[in-house]
């Protein structure tokens, strides 16, 4: 295809590709981390008692004091790659989300990845006191491995002249807690959260970010520069109410809890090794059967699961973790394979 | 307030301010081009159906040849400006959507205001052949004047090294026609539709594009490097039933168009100077009592229009159609100010 009109910025990038959305309905999907249960129904309630009211009119801006709302927690990480990692030099994981690359490279930050330690774990003396920004994500994608408070603190402390940005999409699953509690103390310290995962709205594109004045009012700036309505109306009715649904949030993320460690087990009884996830998904490698092999066979066996051909985890495949029966369709294939 | 962590690029930034949307439901809401009836009652039944289907699902990726779809036309419109005016030259009406110049300096095009004539019509001939991209709004705002397809076409034609972009969010109030049916023949074309004024949908962020496989790419390039799933699935139903329902569109478009011509043809009785206009605003100015003024008594007694603080419109106010009843109260208003 011709690129004659295309600016040069745009040619030099790789887009990030998303896990497949298939159109059938009969495959079990677990490439993409979205949660096997539905919203809360306060959620739907709120959505449509919000389609009756003046969706003619503009939404309002859900600005409010060392928040930051949006559509879903990619373009909140995007913004803040704009706002905070122009220009200078990035610090990540070298296994983590591959989306930051993509970022870094679009917005013009310089990405220096980390080797993480061999159980993936991070190596936190190494993110502590660096002359640039850093990205984690935490818990990791998508490896599931999460960070302690005090690690986190460790990190945002050492590097007080540059962000430190958490990217907490899958904190609802850990035993780790959430860095929000440090913001007051940090002006450097960035916290993404996500409503697409632990409270089952990736189809409603809501997310927010936590952070000081100066780290909030700077999304502002980047915002109001690009696009001045990113959440509609609908979406942030639905997003208020899910969030004030505790109860149902720490229901069904604690099924899916059960279900992972269930899974992580009956997965390591039949020869994986599997990292301990924090996440909505495990991360698992075979002693005997390629990654590669075996994700290809599970499609057959219409199961979805992700598998990425990259340096250090190319034998690894990434199972969101789905219902119990969702599961035990994702054994009962694997077995067939392995036999 | 401090910016220490601010990127260079941010620090010279000065965002776009849209209309106020204040808090009050008293005031007769004229300034941000809102549509004053309900979106079709298909859009609000499609609604209700996807909020029973799958919210906790990513949306599906709306492409479809040729199409590019988006959440506003602001969206659409800071793409394109990565996309196709990055490192370029683009030159604009001197008076136009105030937007554009915002993303010019975000994204880094060369930003190149040429002047309009004396009664806001664009200078045809000074945009043919120019040595850079062009974005021209067609109706313009916020002049509301419109240029013929014709004129249109002369301009794309001679420009055929680079991207002309005509930003058509107001054309269904306008007697000119939609340039679409030139996509096909000119590949540096791009149209750029929005849902928020015509569908009565500002609420539910939906915009397209229309442009060759090499623009459409391009677009797709942009979003991929940036947030996979702007639309979300409630906005993506909404969208498509709106679309789908033309004989709403023509009868809520007709009535504010008949409110229009009443509207301009009061105001000019009253001693207004107002722009022919082919939007659902009006562009006008009194011969003796300056803009400024009557923007802020009008205010006071609870009516919103819009003012700008900018060379050539300082004397102007933008009024968006509303209600005949909500243009009787503006005029009321008038009337008492300017007795």
């Amino acid at each position: 295809m011709n690129k004659t009109y295309w600016s040069e910025q745009i040619k030099a990038q790789t887009p990030y590709v998303a896990g497949e959305q298939p159109k059938s309905a009969d495959l079990v999907k677990l490439n993409t981390n979205e949660n096997p249960y539905p919203p809360s129904p306060r959620v739907l309630d709120a959505i449509r008692e919000a389609v009756n009211a003046d969706l003619r009119l503009y939404p309002p801006v859900p600005d409010s004091p060392g928040i930051f709302r949006g559509n879903g927690s990619d373009e909140l990480l995007a913004m803040a790659f704009i706002a905070f990692f122009n220009g200078r030099k990035l610090y990540a994981p070298d296994v983590t989300y591959s989306f930051y690359p993509v970022w870094a490279r679009m917005f013009g930050a310089e990405y220096l990845p980390i080797e993480l330690n061999r159980d993936f774990t991070v190596p936190v003396e190494r993110f502590c006191g660096v002359d640039g920004c850093v990205i984690l994500a935490n818990p990791n994608a998508p490896t599931g491995v999460a960070l302690e408070l005090r690690d986190v603190e460790r990190i945002v402390a050492s590097n007080a002249g540059h962000v430190v940005l958490i990217d907490e999409s899958y904190i609802d699953f850990a035993d780790v807690v959430s860095a929000e509690s440090l913001v007051e103390r940090y002006p450097n310290l960035l916290i993404v959260k996500t409503l697409s995962k632990s409270y089952s709205l990736a189809g409603l594109r809501a997310a927010y970010a936590k952070g000081s004045e100066e780290l909030i009012a700077g999304l502002r700036v980047v915002r109001d520069c690009f696009n001045s309505y990113t959440m509609d109306r609908l979406a942030l009715a639905g997003a208020y109410a899910a969030l004030a649904d505790t109860e149902y949030l720490a229901e069904t993320c604690g099924a899916i809890i059960a279900t992972r460690e269930q899974t992580a087990a009956t997965l390591r009884e039949m020869g994986f090794d599997v990292t301990q996830s924090s996440a909505n998904f495990v991360f698992a490698a075979h002693s005997l059967v390629p990654a590669e092999r075996l994700y290809r066979e599970l499609r057959d066996r219409g199961v979805l699961v992700r598998w990425w051909n990259l340096p250090r985890i190319e034998n690894y495949l990434r199972i969101t973790i789905g219902t119990d029966e969702s599961m035990r369709r994702l054994i009962a294939a694997l077995e067939e394979i392995l036999r």
